[in-house]
């Protein structure tokens, strides 16, 4: 029986409010600092490690977070959801994203089957769709192979697999494992379709549609625009379209397509990057043995999330540290920095992962909350980044909690030596020299030149972006958003607040309007 | 003789604080509201609008914001810049990127020149330059035409130019003006420039070197890995590169460089897109003429920032309107959600734009300042933002304002239709619906459901994402950041906040650490 009660109602919050401030300038300074990143470091999956000496904690904040941890229940949450409850109340569904990728605990049933072997049904499906499609067994209407895969969704249909995919190509054409260019197509602007289109041979392109419910607006416009071109070409749609979509759904067993692989209520949208919306691309890109590669590294991550220790839990410790940060300190936002060009993305898919799961104002009986939720999420990879807004970072009014990430080697290994110097080890200098500038800080007679450091951070280190270290590193963040969506005692797996929008365009389509709306549409020419 | 005070000593300011605060809700509802968003709404140059009926302000605000526009008199300040004061204080420099597409006020002589000749004479150098490579005048060793060119540059010499060629890529491939495919090699991550140079034609490539001072570390680290990779070819890399820098730079007059084409300093990086930085690769990319126009844009646009009236200057509206939402409403960030593809990556140069601008901490006398200055900037474009973020925007504990953008009309008039409606009227149907959604909300039994609206955003409108409108768009924002920086008296020319970084790697290169920083390094592989 497991109580879900708001976190300013806790004793443990109450402590932890009281708990004596930490002076990061003073606890990063000196031996007594070395010996701090040393300490302040959990090892995570795949060659990973969560380090967190530079955020504003201490042994006793690690005491209350303990606390915190154990009587928001956290891990009896993460039990309740992998086990198969009713985790979100508010659609009335289970929460099966880690069942993609591993189980966890009891064996769930739903909708009369085993949900693990669906998800890996699935998975085999498409395994050997793939493998049929590289080995020429499955081609286009010519009988020639498929070049290229092109990805038509938006949202959790695209952000995500279009992240794992930019974080995975170099990987691949470097280890032999580039099997299929991929592309992207999710905004409803017209611009965006027809540029895709026309870069690319279509005639040697498969699509595939992905959306759960099949009817998203974007997706069926973005579908009709693709099947338009195909028949322009002379090309028969349905030789060159697969569907991702749940078995209920309109795109379910239709002949408009080769094949549908399917998802199901139990992944929302933001987590389906290890299911069929992910496989699919992932494994036509680069093979199923890379996309079971890539599984194998969430599967692992998800593991750690087990533990009870938040000193053995890197997700669950980094979730309340940011609860710390927003609810305590009163941070709004956080910036997540790779420094790594191949997660030039993975910042827009946590963006979404974050802001969609957790900007909420109700807790999970739908009741108001007294306490900020969610924070801003935003980010672009450095270096790119330090001649971009770390100026307001270093010096703005506003304290903004950094996330880092880095690897030790760059992904396709070529490299050249300037002035003693690798870019790799110029990049790593750099993400080392950004953490201890934001925590230290530096005194200088000219204000303008002073650094007032007290900027927490932490960075996640590894050997290299490879498709297992990517599948934990995606795991890390979901199981982070998901255990701060228990603390604030919200529902992260629901989405409410993009009805209203969709309402009201579709109103304005149908020219049922009146008021402020009716003259904007006007002035947009509708 | 202009008096240069901090925000919180105007009178005017003071007076702000003090006027009613407006219920947005009740404002836009209604015919009352239809009437306020015909009104509250102000051209701009080419066709573009700024319409701000949708902000939390009225016509007692306006009232108080002309007076504090008047009394920290921003039209004198604005005349100082153009009319070539020292107004770059900390760097002793004088701010003209103004002059590099129009005179605005007197001339201004610098460095022994006329700079406004200065400025003209580089894009005409450049200008001659690109027509002579688009004839074949200007070769490969081979003789052979340059299909593509690559920059190399980083920060304000990388997101301007990369956001700009991508919003004119498609509409320049459908008006007959695409010369040249553009590439970008920007981040010290050797994955970077490697992926970049895999993917092109090096030996029909024509590379242009940007860097002010020469001396920029990712830049010429990425020089060093194409001349390897041109040299690896076969190729002389002297007979592939040009360098866009400053006169006194080591890059200019060099044998290795075709040629090189000139700024100065007293064009900072995040604002020299309409320089020589922006002006090589666009000129090159989509001809001289698409340059040209994008300049006459930008300079129909900056006119319109001299008006005193500021019911007729939108820059100036907009800045005050921020700095109200900043320091009287008490806003962190601003979400900046353009409803163009062409516009993916326009997000991304404002927030260098107006983070690297205005995160500052001290006045321009380097006093500290006790209020909050620039806010945090981040964006994606619509629709694919409402799959993503909007949840937050719409139903978070924290309000964001928004800054929509929004045209009547594709770049590529490739369109669909379906449910009666093309992909284009969707898009704008959206934009317009969300600016109501946002502002009236909607009152549900259930909570979850509930939008308490009250979420305050502007939208810039127009007819087509053109060279000449986004000229326009370019300068509005540029000439917003600029008056919010006369506003809260602080220098938004340098960017001192970037230096502890640079110092800081430069130690951990020389293996010159201790501490917390030598054990990160290690970390790091270093």
């Amino acid at each position: 029986m497991i109580n879900w009660n708001n976190l300013d109602t806790l004793e443990a919050f109450k402590e932890l409010k009281e708990t004596p401030l930490v002076d990061l300038n003073k606890v990063m300074s000196g031996e007594a600092g070395a010996e701090r990143v040393k300490t302040y470091n959990i090892p995570m999956a795949e060659g990973l490690n969560y380090n967190f000496a530079a955020k504003k904690v201490d042994d006793t904040t690690l005491k209350a977070l303990e606390k915190l941890a154990t009587e928001a229940e956290l891990s009896n949450k993460f039990a309740a959801l992998y086990n198969g409850e009713v985790v979100n109340t508010g659609e009335n569904r289970l929460v099966l994203h880690h069942m993609t990728r591993g189980q966890l605990g009891e064996a769930v049933n739903a909708d009369g089957v085993d949900k693990r072997t669906f998800y890996t049904t699935q998975q085999k499906r498409i395994a050997e769709f793939a493998d049929k499609v590289h080995n020429g067994a499955i081609t286009n209407g010519a009988g020639e192979k498929f070049t290229t895969v092109v990805q038509i969704g938006i949202g959790g249909s695209d952000l995500g697999p279009r992240a794992m995919y930019i974080a995975l190509e170099n990987w691949a054409k470097k280890n032999n494992s580039f099997k299929m260019e991929a592309h992207f197509i999710s905004n409803v602007d017209p611009d965006d379709a027809s540029a895709v289109l026309a870069s690319i041979d279509v005639a040697h392109s498969l699509f595939i549609l992905v959306s759960k419910s099949g009817t998203t607006l974007e997706t069926l416009t973005n579908e009709s625009f693709v099947k338009n071109a195909l028949k322009e070409a002379g090309l028969d749609p349905a030789k060159h379209m697969i569907a991702v979509t749940s078995e209920t759904s309109p795109l379910a067993k239709s002949d408009d397509y080769l094949d549908a692989f399917y998802m199901d209520d139990y992944i929302g949208g933001r987590f389906s990057s290890t299911s069929s919306v992910g496989g699919a691309v992932l494994s036509l890109a680069f093979g199923p043995d890379v996309f079971a590669d890539f599984l194998e590294g969430a599967s692992a991550e998800d593991k750690l999330a087990l533990n009870k220790d938040i000193l053995k839990n890197p997700a669950m410790l980094d979730a309340l540290i940011g609860v710390y940060e927003r609810n305590v300190l009163g941070y709004e936002c956080t910036a997540v920095l790779p420094y790594s060009q191949g997660l030039s993305r993975f910042p827009a898919h946590l963006q979404q992962l974050d802001m969609e799961s957790n900007g909420k104002s109700v807790n999970r009986f739908n009741e108001p909350v007294n306490y900020p939720t969610g924070p801003v999420i935003f980010g672009e990879p450095g270096t790119n980044g330090q001649h971009s807004f770390y100026q307001l970072l270093h010096q703005g009014t506003n304290i903004v909690p950094l996330q880092f990430i880095g690897f030790k080697n760059s992904q396709l290994e070529n490299d050249v030596t300037i002035q003693d110097s690798t870019s790799q080890q110029k990049l790593c200098a750099n993400v080392a020299a950004q953490i201890v500038a934001f925590a230290c800080g530096k005194d200088d007679e000219n204000p303008n030149k002073t650094f007032k450091g007290g900027r927490p951070s932490s960075i996640i280190t590894g050997d290299k972006l490879t498709p297992k270290s990517l599948g934990a590193l995606l795991s890390h963040f979901e199981n982070k958003v998901m255990f701060q969506g228990f603390l604030w005692n919200i529902n992260s797996f629901d989405q409410e607040g993009v009805q209203l929008g969709k309402v009201l365009a579709k109103r304005v389509l149908a020219h049922d309007t009146d008021g402020a709306l009716k003259v904007y549409s006007q002035m947009l020419g509708i």
